[in-house]
């Protein structure tokens, strides 16, 4: 079990593979015996519950309920609506049949042929079909609007090249679902939702995104408005991190959902539509980490402080456990999460290293001196620096310390985002900045075909149009920098995860 | 929506027609467009995401953590341990393609013939085999050890005949598997997670239990030892409510998953796994409910206190509306969720039958006389009872109202339980006896053969043999009811859900 920090890869040598060693040596997930999907081990877990805790109290404090809905799709559900199926059903896991039975070879189990299902069963990719084809049942009037429910789930999308976290066949997501009796609600709730996904990003996992609407092409099936929040990574690639559909009436009338109004006529439902996954846990990642390991914000870090003892005998040990266990009492009862780690079996500097690869925001050291003076080494993780703290409100000093790094691995992160956004003026400009990575923002024709054509030349796509300005004149009308004809504004573009 | 109390089905006329009409009247969860696959809705997921919680606090408090493994198994994984496939395999859900295409004939979508996958997968109906198969590069030394890992997860059993909560071909689980050096330790782990079910099942839900062992045809596939809490119904049918299993070498043995042991030998790793799933909606429900609806404990009720104005026109409701501010403030302070129903567009009559519907422990109401006389009229759903209290101090007459209900409604069940445990002495008698429903203690000479006989005669069960004693003389040998052969002691019988 013992982990090796020097087969940790460089950033700068290959960050790919740096992300991959760092997803298993820090142990947060590895790939399973299923082709494409993952089991996320428990340290990993801790992280994503965290992010599931709080973002699930935030969609409660916005009014929504959480509800569960069947795994399984009725394979003709996907077919009504006519985009939403050139977009999820190529590529899905499909349910034949329903039983096994012994080999009569005496080799283990067979498929029966006899229990081949009359419909074909899809594992969810996205569950629009089987909601909407539930809320039928429930709204009849506009008295039982609106309905703003979120389910906690696992999809699935048979994807052929995958990566853990970023782009696995099985992941774990949430899916809000909601129903309105106007367009405008709908899409205030759309944008409301999206809304609540930056805070989420920015506040409690520290990444800075830019919020934005997509382009046509880029936007979910059957969806009339996608708005999106993209992360930065540290390579220059951007990464789409939540995405918010306004849906419009498809899938209301792809399932003939209608209500009465306050006007007493028919009307079909509103709808949108809203997710986050364990992808998220690749952006946390990518935005904070380092050659040592993982850099966590102290909002979602499962340890938030480890305290480790230095003792050259068990009298010593005595005196540092006596001492601490006052420590970690208070820590836990002001809600910090503590780990004392005076195992016997690995040496300091060994632990130390472990929890500098796990992210630990802050850890404690007290050795014999310290016992003496009265005081503990303190070091962050985010800068690695060390400083000797009076153990004299110490639990205060680091309850602030992690406000600190909260704050500060954030700044960090907008900092190298922000010098990673520029303007560019002509094509040939945009094909060189595009080479080094970042968010370029540029004047585009509107098209659909322009933006294949920059995606075909430059692996670059419209990541939004932006909500904000970033740079001087963003929002200023211009020529497209590929066909010269006139821009309403600056898009977002960047090479993708 | 408006929802007709009077259709509730009594419960003396036809027990099983009153269950399901509940289910769907009370708003828990209703059937999906996919066979035996149900839609928990917003109101029953409340109730679950609270055991839910209290469960996960209780794995934690015993050293237990998260993790999520695969939705899909190998087929052949499944082969591996020779009793689990018999049990397991037979039905379920088996994905044999991973691509859909555009029917040729234009009509929606086929199944592409030329995607199928070389090794079909199932939808996980338990997992050990996957988890085991995982844990074999987690484990390599004693050290490694004990793995205490749980899994909230949706799991899938082709069931012929379902029923909402109680039976359904998908549910949502929590499964244990925890890894061990010693046998000793495994079989401790197995019985102290059996005994945080039946504490769970007694003070959160509470549910009286019976807990004990299983007899081997009751056993889980590929157990040594399968222990049980068992709940008694209003109808006289026990609902297993959970078990705990205590693997031996099994999934080790069949996933060679081996050890150093403190000894420097090789060994397999010992092996627990325990569940609950949403069929503890089911016990919840039909321990309490009565037939003016759902009766739910404090616990685990989404909304513990409802308060509800009666007024005459606006001016009093503004009255109301601020002297009951206040209230609902100190409530939420307090930790107790509150609703405070003021909508205009039902009366007052059709919000009280709702909320017993529902099953809101507390209802408190405020009209004219009380605006007067600064009370407020408190009704205990378990009780139906009513009495006028004064609004000084009111939150704490309720506080103290929730626990009085919870400890009331687990006494009312405890002794309904209890006076449907009998003993027999002859089979003729326990003929007779279990026609009555209940459980019946009686002396079985331990054979797989006895108990089949007497299930194919009486259609009763052995629910368990008991930890504890629950008639005199429970632990007393005797002699088998059907064979006359020696009994250790009267085991459990009774016929289940």
């Amino acid at each position: 079990m013992a982990k090796e920090l020097k087969d940790l890869t460089k950033r700068s040598e290959n960050y790919s593979q740096w992300y991959n060693d760092l997803v298993i040596k820090a142990d947060l997930a590895e790939q399973s015996a299923v082709r494409g999907c993952m089991v996320i081990k428990p340290y990993g877990y801790a992280i994503w519950e965290k992010i599931q805790r709080q973002l699930d109290d935030m969609f409660k404090e916005t009014g929504h309920v959480n509800a569960y809905f069947p795994l399984l799709i009725p394979k003709s559900f996907l077919s009504r609506e006519a985009e939403h199926v050139e977009g999820f059903a190529k590529e899905c896991a499909v349910v034949t049949h329903h039983r096994l039975k012994n080999s009569p070879d005496g080799k283990g189990v067979i498929v029966d042929p006899e229990a081949k299902l009359e419909e074909e069963l899809i594992i969810r990719p996205t569950s629009e079909t089987i909601i909407w084809n539930t809320y039928r049942n429930w709204i009849n009037s506009y008295r039982d609007l609106p309905i703003l429910v979120n389910q906690w789930a696992n999809v699935m999308r048979w994807e052929m090249r995958t990566r853990l976290f970023l782009r696995t066949a099985e992941f774990l997501w949430q899916e809000g679902h909601t129903a309105h009796a106007t367009r405008q609600e709908a899409e205030e709730e759309a944008v409301r939702m999206l809304g609540v996904y930056a805070e989420f990003a920015e506040k409690h996992m520290a990444v800075p995104v830019i919020t934005g609407v997509k382009s046509a092409n880029e936007r979910f099936a059957g969806a009339l408005d996608t708005y999106t929040i993209e992360a930065m990574m540290q390579d220059g690639k951007a990464l789409q991190s939540g995405t918010s559909h306004f849906l419009g009436q498809n899938f209301a009338k792809a399932f003939d959902v209608q209500f009465v109004n306050k006007e007493n006529k028919m009307e079909y439902v509103w709808a949108t539509s809203w997710g986050v996954s364990t992808r998220l846990m690749g952006a946390l990642i990518m935005t904070h980490s380092d050659d040592n390991g993982l850099v966590l914000p102290p909002v979602l870090a499962p340890i938030q402080v480890v305290i480790v003892p230095i003792y050259k005998n068990d009298e010593q040990l005595n005196l540092i456990n006596e001492k601490v266990a006052g420590m970690v009492a208070k820590f836990k009862k002001m809600g910090i999460s503590v780990k004392y780690d005076n195992t016997d079996n690995k040496r300091p500097g060994f632990k130390f290293a472990d929890y500098e690869l796990k992210g630990v925001p802050v850890r404690l050291v007290m050795g014999a001196r310290d016992l003496e003076n009265n005081t503990m080494e303190v070091m962050r993780r985010d800068t690695l620096t060390k400083e000797t703290v009076s153990c004299e409100g110490i639990e205060e000093y680091v309850q602030n310390l992690l406000d600190e790094i909260q704050e500060n691995i954030y700044q960090k992160a907008l900092s190298a985002r922000n010098t990673r956004i520029r303007s560019v003026e002509t094509y040939d400009e945009f094909k060189e900045e595009i080479e080094k990575g970042g968010f370029i923002m540029a004047h585009w024709d509107g098209t659909p075909e322009t933006e294949e054509k920059i995606k075909e030349e430059t692996k670059a796509t419209i990541r939004c149009i932006p909500f904000d300005t970033f740079v001087e004149g963003d929002k200023t009308p211009g020529t497209c920098m590929v066909t010269g004809k006139p821009s309403e504004c600056r898009v977002v573009f960047a090479r993708a995860y």
